[in-house]
């Protein structure tokens, strides 16, 4: 198998050397339109394109799934946040994110931090937005980039949905996504020192999800569980969500962007690499859902929908650090052992007491490191190398945002009065209902 | 009219035949990355690659399509179904059924049965990715495919939604999907009989949409209608679903991925012919639903919305066969013949207490065989042979269905109990509610 | 700044300026397919058929969002109007409009009016499928502007609803798409006196967008508010929606749609042009997000969810006349105005009896001519000309609506009886309910 693998990445290079020749040598973009490599650059360009909408997406597949799995009188709540982090990540990404996280240290440097301000670079200089981008122009990689940074976000909205206080989520949300994401980012994409390493990770099972996850557990541990989870005679009280059908529309439409977060991450179109992404990051999340169906069906003596969306989800994350350069067999295997760990995890943080609404926790954070480790036992990379990075992530998004999260907690609170949390936050924070018209003829 | 189907198909031809000159003539896939033909290879394959996920985006269609037309007991059900299809779908297509669908038939072999697997191919052999393709990877063709082979499932899922046994179900669509369908398709796309036969049918009104109408009209005849649709004083009641919001999404997005569904089945981005099939694609879906809400209005005394999005997928099914190769005025007649048909077929099947929830036996059956004989009609094609291929298809569904259930019957039952129907499937096979949170304020 | 736009804008030219080299220069369409331009015309023509598709879906969201921000009573007849339009607003433009619009006014003529049949086209002719098109077929330039077309009735759909009656408004609907948005649309897109005069409108602010929202103002104008929404004593009474998840997944689909509306619109998939529009279309959403999310929460004390979700369609109705020549900065800016301005514009509609229950007229109207405008405070136009443009479209869509509309309530009737619009116009129009099942266990 690994044979295959190894041609799959070395056959992928060459169709990125065969772009790279065209950017930079041309005078003008005049004469590059009219060069024979226009047209690949191109097609190149307009996927990259395509899979920024295509992670966009992935928000609204967000904003669906979490407010299915909780309750109707958070859901407000829930969209606005979403809707925030879409915009402020966006916004705070084009105004430092994106130049932080690819400065393209010097090779003297640490490689460690890094400082950036897309409007302190000079927008007028024409040449920025061509050279040494091999098949894409500088502002498709940014809104590619940007689309990916708020999911970083959206992550912890799931986990701590339904208790915290909105002004202090969006003052986290910002501080995350501008600041501390750019930043670990720039270790492995930025060209920084776990890139130095070897540590490998296609699309970000650990730069983006291992991240998000363990930022929310920081995040809930500050926070606690929702009122009345769990009873004071030790026992969990299933908090149930509203609506199965938006969270499956949800799942379907994670999947669906997934194409483009993986697919995407190819960086070009190259035909071989792309179609091979497509194939294991759908056989991965085949085979997590029919893995979580199963486990559900023997843990929990019934076939669990919410566990087989979440075995979908806990594929297509384990599959991200490798969708490249694992086996097609072992993409269903990754799937699959992600599938099973999935309904493991989110029963053991219910154990104890770590209350995640949506199990971003588990779907993220152990399914991010799963898939990162993966890489190195099915691929070609080094097993250690890949625990120190996925560690890094883990711990470095745990850490920060234990400080960071704590701190607003000491300044601002970060949990809504006990009467709002039973009110519903849809009222307290909006003074807005989800449903106001809803009234079903009695039967 | 039938000048310009002429002229369309041949050019056609010759978008797809400069295309195929590049894949073999190189010795590796470095060369072929620097060749003259690679961005061309490269956007074709995009379009394909594109076209899958839009195709996948079906399988959200028809799940939102289906829980909005039933009761809201058996949501958690429908969804859970359409997830396992979709992921038993492409893992039995991986395993087994795309290279028993594709088999190349040798030329003097009878054209009629195919074994093949997937994993049993030499995945390491590189040459496989690219070989005789004329403008897509090969993991490209299997991606595309997969994302059509779970759709006949899907369509038996809703004839036999509300009283069918998960278990029962889940085999037989294994079954179906994993052996039925590649067999069969393989006649006309694996280069079978009825390709020799000179048989048409562009992407799948009958191949996919009559063969899985008729599935579900076997499955429907072994398992009987809901308890209550048909009292015993011989009347029909109605047995309304629980979101029209949803059923509307479910339409829209399946409109959406039918333009990949057709426009993918070009197998290239030929800007003529894609161009060509989006165009008659969209104008017989809108024919098809101004018929429809015409006939529902005329029939029915109002226009009706179940009606009019039946008419949509009437007349997306309809021209499925021929929209690379019918007239743009026909392609409205088609789709609004279809539209007209589809509403009275709903009635009979009612009136003959064929009980189908969300008439996928009149969308899906009737306007896939009205769609292969169209292609006669006002096509370039034999009215007898197509005649010949798309009873082919609904008779194979039909008997093969008819069996197969017949013996899971048998064996071990297909049908839910009577007190677990009334209860509601939601609660019966999976423990779970669909709107467990949901609550609305007393008004 | 302007420096960046005037090199953004010249550049786009040489990327249209290279591709029109080869449409005209073939004998037919085999040799075409085999020469060198082939492949940059494929990619260009694919990106505009995908961005119909996108445009497709923007038909889909503005459906969720008019039924999640109207009552649970008129949820069908509001799904049935969209269904329709889609449907009518296509054929008329097949029928009709597609060549009232692109008439390619002979310099001679006044450029003011134009007549057109697609069907009085000799579709035989093949040389109309390619000749005189730079980048894309003629097929793919009608399904592209053909999704467009539908979107202005669209627009008007969502200010009358709850009150108008379905025949009244399908006739209306029809003579609108058919007749008035190509006839206006010729003015500038179709090369007439506006596009003369040095008027520009990249993708719509006024063409669609205004047009849309003051053919929306008349329609309000001639029908009156919703029964009880002013009360006697000068009360304003918030009639509210029923589904803010069905509300936010229409505002995500559009967003998501917009991609295709504004980068569709660069008519190519120009790298460098392309990518920009992303950029700005999407800072300019993101600005108007947060922009009204702010306003909201100072005018109205707490941060609303559908002012933040009418800021983001706000910011891309401002930046769609701009998208390619407007500055990144300028384009945040562009969409934060238009956030701010659709706040205050909802309050002044309602304060003034203006009865638009989705707020279409300010986020379409309003916004629509501050984004025409815009063009010239932060672009390289003439203020003065893009006022006179943007005021002709306004004016002239207010102006035929009062008269087409007051005729069609002299003649037919527009508004529902009083018991209907009580009762609701699903059961009043269509006999049917929108969640018909919907039965909540009571707790």
């Amino acid at each position: 198998m690994k044979n295959l693998l190894r041609n799959v990445s070395v056959l992928a290079l060459a169709g990125v050397a065969a772009a790279s020749a065209y950017a930079a040598d041309y005078e003008s973009y005049e004469a590059f339109a009219e060069s024979d490599g226009y047209a690949l650059f191109t097609v190149n360009n307009l996927w990259l394109l395509i899979s920024a909408a295509l992670v966009f997406t992935m928000h609204l597949g967000f904003s669906t799934l979490e407010v299915g799995l909780t309750q109707q009188k958070n859901t407000v709540n829930i969209l606005f946040k979403n809707v925030f982090i879409l915009a402020a990540g966006v916004l705070t990404y084009a105004f430092w994110g994106f130049n932080a996280m690819y400065p393209g240290f010097a090779d003297d440097s640490a490689g460690i931090f890094a400082m950036g301000s897309w409007f302190g670079v000079d927008n007028a200089d024409v040449s920025l937005m061509t050279d040494s981008y091999a098949a894409y122009t500088w502002w498709t990689d940014f809104i590619f980039q940007a689309m990916f940074a708020a999911t970083a976000a959206t992550i912890v909205s799931g986990a701590v949905a339904e208790r915290i206080k909105l002004s202090s989520f969006m003052v986290f949300a910002v501080i995350l996504v501008g600041f501390a994401y750019p930043l670990a980012g720039s270790w492995k994409w930025g060209g920084g020192w776990l890139d130095r390493m070897g540590f490998y990770d296609f699309a970000g099972s650990s730069i983006v999800h291992a991240f998000g996850g363990f930022a929310a557990l920081a995040c809930v541990l500050v926070l606690g569980p929702r009122k009345g989870k769990y009873t004071k005679d030790g026992k969990i009280k299933p908090i149930l969500g509203h609506s199965m059908p938006l969270a499956t529309i949800g799942v379907f439409l994670l999947f669906l962007g997934w194409f483009g977060f993986n697919g995407g991450s190819v960086l070009s179109a190259d035909p071989l690499l792309v179609s091979y992404v497509f194939v294991t990051t759908a056989l991965a999340a085949c085979g997590g859902a029919i893995a979580s169906m199963a486990t559900s069906a023997i843990v929990l003596k019934k076939p669990d929908l919410s566990m087989a969306l979440n075995g979908i989800l806990a594929g297509l994350v384990g599959i991200t650090a490798g969708a490249d350069s694992v086996g097609v067999f072992s993409s269903i295997i990754i799937g699959a052992v992600a599938g099973v760990l999935v309904v493991f995890a989110i029963l053991f943080f219910d154990k104890i007491k770590i209350d995640d609404p949506v199990g971003a926790i588990s779907v993220h954070g152990v399914c991010g490191i799963w898939g990162t480790l993966a890489v190195g036992i099915f691929g070609d990379f080094s097993v250690g190398v890949q625990l120190i990075g996925t560690l890094t992530y883990a711990a470095f998004a745990f850490v920060f945002s234990i400080i960071v999260f704590g701190a607003i907690k000491a300044v601002m609170g970060v949990r809504v009065s006990e009467e709002e949390e039973f009110e519903g936050l849809d009222i307290g924070e909006h003074g807005q209902e989800a449903y106001p018209d809803f009234s079903i003829t009695s039967r």
